[in-house]
């Protein structure tokens, strides 16, 4: 085992990285570097003498992604492919994407010193979009490499009209050749995603890391309440078709339902009163009802019992209730045998993990429909993300970095069996 | 009695005269006549015909409101004042305030027309603000009488910026004037307006006109629910500090209490979420609470009951409420001799009413700092008003405009003993 010194030297060495990562912004607070910009573009440069730094030899691609290969991947060899997205939310933090890509390099450069070579082909990625905040369109480049990039995305325009497209051309990248990146599954042994969990779940276990079974699936509903206005000082409550009422009535019944069910969160976050006036009875109430899990039997479940609850309440109150999906991702399931080969590794470095599922979307559920995928999650500080006061401590990054060299050097060519 | 033709015909007239005055309206649907406007200055007209027809003298007062008085009031006798106001709401109906003007002058024209002379002095008053529509100042008229308008509210401006002084001279008011206005209360009986309800009572009754014993007392909270925002999907349920679902049960605490609770309406008018995102836990809810009764024992116990209900709700989640008094006004209680007196002629004219409260402020807030005040509603279809389709039936104008003659042919000088 290394000693402690080496230890704190790795942890220390991937925060200043991050840290030097993190002034690649748009100025203001946190970080904003968005897809195509001039950030995204510096921040390349020094991505690419980190992979170098590893052993790879660094490449953009035509739909915007950095790709650093080892010589095997180089050669035509079956490959293990890590890595995560550059770009962040306005005002992010540090550690939501920029890890997944900062720590496999620190870990294959680490290797690499100590004269580990991998039996096989490895290659990191920095996706330059994840997070859709530039253009409504997102996972431009995981889609890309897992063949299914809809090119009808390239005419999605950003804020100052410009589209996907041109800024992809802009950036040195290649519109038309997008779909010559995608992979043949038979060359690929799996996708790897290194996370902050933005979630508290690791610090309420007292856990650096966790290993991810599933992708969590999201269903969004659009929600309208129906009432009739009146005048709250002159109708009388008996006889009332208060449409915040009834509204408030179901989001009590949603949260009740989402407490008692097992794998289950979701959460009614867009609500608006009509006419939103103080002494006018509401007339209207439209929400959102946003409902997540790894299971898909528990999600439709959960649905039906909330939709139902919520026709029941409406009903009661002599209230319309019109209900919509408007969204929908299924769950993607991490490969069960890349999860357990994260926990060999975890068990390995003396680190405690229990199994988890990921409540938020990442590469992964586009990189699934390519190949095998697994997830690991590190502690963030207060489950806090998509903010500047994003945090991750040095000692869990040291300690990830580790559980990821011990994956990467246990791994196998070929899966095991089931 | 009159025969039923002259019963249909009164009724037919009062509404004829309605319609005609709903023509003086800004351009648009429904009925839009501002303090002041050109509609208002030529309305005056029109009443002005309507008084000389009912025997009286019209004179416009320094504060805008026209004044029709019978001889007697001329002549400086005790007088009793009836009326209501000129003006509108945007896209108001014909019946609000404009009813409890054409009515009483309908009345005392039939009185005079039938040989009948009333033994007291009579004013017909059309006070031009009462909705306070054009400018946030109300009351305006009714203020002047009673003695308690307040100069500053001359600089209230328009959304033309122009000041409700200005106004009011252009208009041939006289504002330096008004506090000369203010009525000695020994030279007046009371005053007693007729008005739409305004609420769905009367028609729930299968009554034509009720009985008001009281404007109700009226209050309003600013109250605002301080959770903590998070990831919707990567926050596990337990723990959740989700400022929505707390609003939502004191919501619905609100209403259970305001339904438990005799002689209290109020609701939940207003309610705004933050940062209001589809896959954010709601950090931040502002909502108004408003709350009326006629008596303020009824306000003050319901207000501490729904206050500490949603305080209790606000610690069982772990969320901060903070809860701040914007507005109130007093009830006020119409004269039990006045009340019976319209119940009096109720009975005379076979008219079922049983006593009622006015859910809504009136003139008569203003008035009863000068005299005791009294107030007969007419049923409106479906409750609605400020709305262009505010309607009441032929019958009922004239079932009222009956009762209200009676009720002046039936009137002593004096009040009685209690």
């Amino acid at each position: 085992m290394p000693d402690s010194t080496t230890q704190a030297a790795l942890g220390h060495q991937l925060m200043a990285r991050l840290d030097e990562a993190s002034r690649y912004s748009r100025p203001g607070p946190g970080v904003t570097r968005l897809f195509c910009s001039d950030e995204h573009r510096e921040i390349l440069a020094l991505i690419a003498d980190w992979m170098r730094q590893a052993g790879l030899t660094p490449e953009l691609d035509a739909a915007g992604t950095l790709v650093g290969r080892n010589a095997r991947a180089m050669a035509g060899e079956k490959t293990l492919i890590l890595g995560s997205h550059q770009d962040t939310v306005v005002e992010g933090g540090k550690y939501d994407g920029m890890l997944g890509v900062a720590m496999p390099l620190q870990a294959l450069q680490a290797l690499k010193e100590a004269g580990t070579e991998l039996p096989y082909g490895v290659e990191v990625v920095a996706f330059g979009d994840e997070e859709g905040t530039r253009f409504q369109s997102t996972l431009v480049g995981s889609r890309a490499l897992a063949g299914t990039f809809d090119p009808a995305s390239l005419e999605a325009r950003d804020a100052d009209g410009m589209t996907l497209g041109e800024a992809l051309k802009a950036f040195g990248g290649n519109p038309e050749a997008i779909p010559q990146l995608a992979r043949r599954p038979e060359s690929v042994i799996g996708f790897v995603e290194v996370h902050i969990e933005q979630g508290p779940v690791l610090e309420q276990r007292d856990q650096a890391v966790g290993v991810v079974t599933a992708l969590t699936g999201i269903e969004r509903h659009r929600m309208i309440v129906t009432g009739k206005a009146g005048h709250a000082g002159t109708t009388p409550m008996p006889g009332r078709r208060d449409a915040l009422v009834g509204a408030a009535e179901m989001v009590v019944a949603a949260d009740r339902i989402l407490n008692a069910t097992q794998d289950f969160v979701g959460v009614v976050g867009k609500l608006e009163v009509r006419p939103n006036a103080v002494n006018v009875i509401p007339a209207e109430v439209r929400f959102t009802l946003e409902l997540r899990s790894p299971f898909a039997e528990v999600r439709e479940k959960g649905r039906k019992e909330i939709l139902e609850a919520c026709q029941q309440l409406a009903q009661a109150r002599g209230l319309e209730l019109s209900s919509e999906r408007t969204y929908q991702a299924e769950a993607v399931a991490c490969a069960e045998w890349l999860i357990e080969a994260l926990e060999s590794a975890c068990q390995a470095c003396h680190e405690p993990t229990e199994r988890m599922f990921s409540g938020a979307g990442h590469d992964g559920l586009a990189m699934n429909d390519l190949t095998d995928i697994g997830m690991l999650f590190v502690r963030c500080k207060d489950g806090l993300s998509h903010h500047p006061d994003e945090a991750i401590s040095v000692e869990d990054a040291d300690r990830a970095t580790r559980v990821l060299m011990r994956f990467l050097s246990d791994m196998r060519t070929e899966p095991q069996a089931n």
